[in-house]
């Protein structure tokens, strides 16, 4: 009798994320389960978007924007052109097809649906077979203290380009939140063999998942492997303001201070082969191969060194 | 001390209505409120959709699809293709560049504008000098009891392209509408000259505008011309169902048959040339010229006439 195939979990916010969970799509279809952020999630002339969600859906559909990683390919911008006329706010792109996304799940959510049925009746229309979780069905707000006042993730990431230094970064709305069940039901899956925390932001993409009460308990509580790979290559983050951050936090900007952040959470930790010299002082496993994805075989290529990561330390995964 | 000038009021529904009102702008400018029907707005994907607004709005912009006469000329459609591969609904065409405008107008409703000031600022940002005034700011909507049941109005115009044969036309939710401020002071306004019913469908697009109770009456108690455009050129309609519809409810194609719906409310009717040999017959005032609207000249110079028809029956009408 065969065994029944594993199961993975990944965890991802947005452009770094939504690459290697296309990896791992590749590799593992249905037997993937990707808990994505929402905490950059909020309501823009009465549409509710949902950016993370949104990369996750168009990279694994193979409609995304490849130069910039998140939006659709081919996008028009007409509804841009014509809210400009009419005075609307220019500041947050809506890309004409990205709008059927937008008014569509916010028709649903009207409509009573939760944030992961909808998010399942999106990737079932685009063909998606690894499931795309949102990490919860509640508002859970990751919302900024900074230099210039308390901004939300939009107005930080998108209108002020992430310039304001960061003082404090905080979740509203996090103890209303739960877990919903298909992560709960992800989380206790016998096959889950290893839990992937993917190369996004741990402050700003991966931070609001586990502020959802209960999650990293339930995480530790799997009991298989949870791997994290590095957003940190050679003191930069390939995307976004990881690095900026770490530095405004008080942190060095490399993966030993990403180690340090995941410490108690983590069995072990990729980094990019231009940080191989740090491996030896690492206090946990490493693996040290190529991170940075451009082509489908490098996102592909990461993901098989995830698992197989997972696989060499399972048994002591196991153990804890 | 000269005479402040004259203002004019028009009564519209979509195209025809619009062509006309375009035409009327352009002698009048700020002098012209048009009286626009708003009886077949409706609810589509959580967008609150004015399609007679529309159409006024961009055709008096000089944004309209000339060849349609309604939407927004040099439109893309990217959000129509994402949405039918998302498997919204496809009966029911939104352009992207139009989008803007039913995102903007349902954000400012739900933030509890009036139709009328949305309506007003749109006008504004599209720099139209003349009023377009929604007949009434309260839900009053077209429902159609026809040989295939009941239909709201886009269901039986657009989804069942005016297929089904009527039986009766009701306005639900009529009782509680009321005319406007901004519609009552311009049929109050002292300079008011004229009342011109555009060559809209009577039944679909005008009636729902007199069903606004107090309305009618108060068309007649400004005691100033009424003159209507008659939709139905040798026995057609230049676009729409009035033709068949007519027919169903009983009645010949003709302007004899638009002058004896409008009887008792209008005091001169325009018609076509092509239709000269029924003038000697009519029962009221007839004005005989061009009505078919192609370029813009043809709306000008069918916008003189009406004015210059008001301007003969001034007299005869104030004394009713």
């Amino acid at each position: 009798m065969s065994q029944a195939p594993n199961t993975y979990l990944a965890l991802s916010g947005g452009v770094g994320g939504a690459k290697l969970s296309l990896g791992l799509a590749h590799v593992l279809g249905d037997r993937l389960s990707i808990i994505v952020n929402t905490g950059d999630d909020f309501e823009h002339l009465g549409l509710y978007i949902a950016p993370d969600l949104d990369t996750a859906l168009y990279t694994l559909a193979d409609r995304v924007n490849a130069a910039t990683g998140w939006g659709r390919s081919g996008e028009t911008w007409s509804f841009m052109r014509a809210l400009a006329e009419l005075g609307g706010p220019g500041w947050f792109q809506l890309g004409d097809g990205d709008l059927a996304t937008h008014v569509l799940r916010t028709e649903r959510l009207r409509q009573g649906a939760s944030l992961t049925a909808v998010s399942a009746e999106l990737a079932r229309r685009l063909s998606i077979a690894a499931h795309i979780l949102p990490m919860c069905d509640e508002p859970l707000r990751t919302v900024l203290e900074s230099d210039v006042g308390t901004l939300s993730f939009q107005e930080y990431f998108v209108r002020e380009r992430c310039r304001p230094r960061l003082r404090q970064i905080r979740f509203d709305g996090a103890a209303q939140a739960k877990p919903t069940r298909q992560v709960s039901e992800a989380l206790a899956d016998r096959r889950l063999a290893g839990i992937i925390i993917c190369p996004s932001n741990p402050w700003l993409s991966v931070d609001p998942i586990l502020a959802v009460p209960g999650l990293k308990q339930a995480l530790r509580a799997a009991r298989v492997p949870i791997v994290a790979v590095s957003p940190i290559i050679a003191g930069q983050a390939v995307k976004g303001p990881a690095a900026k951050i770490m530095a405004e936090l008080g942190m060095a900007a490399d993966s030993r201070s990403i180690a340090g952040y995941y410490a108690g959470l983590i069995d072990g930790l990729i980094i990019d082969v231009e940080d191989a010299a740090l491996a030896p002082d690492m206090p946990l496993p490493v693996r040290v191969t190529k991170t940075l994805m451009h082509a489908r075989d490098d996102k592909i290529a990461l993901a098989r060194a995830c698992l197989s990561f997972c696989a060499e330390l399972g048994p002591a995964a196991s153990a804890r």
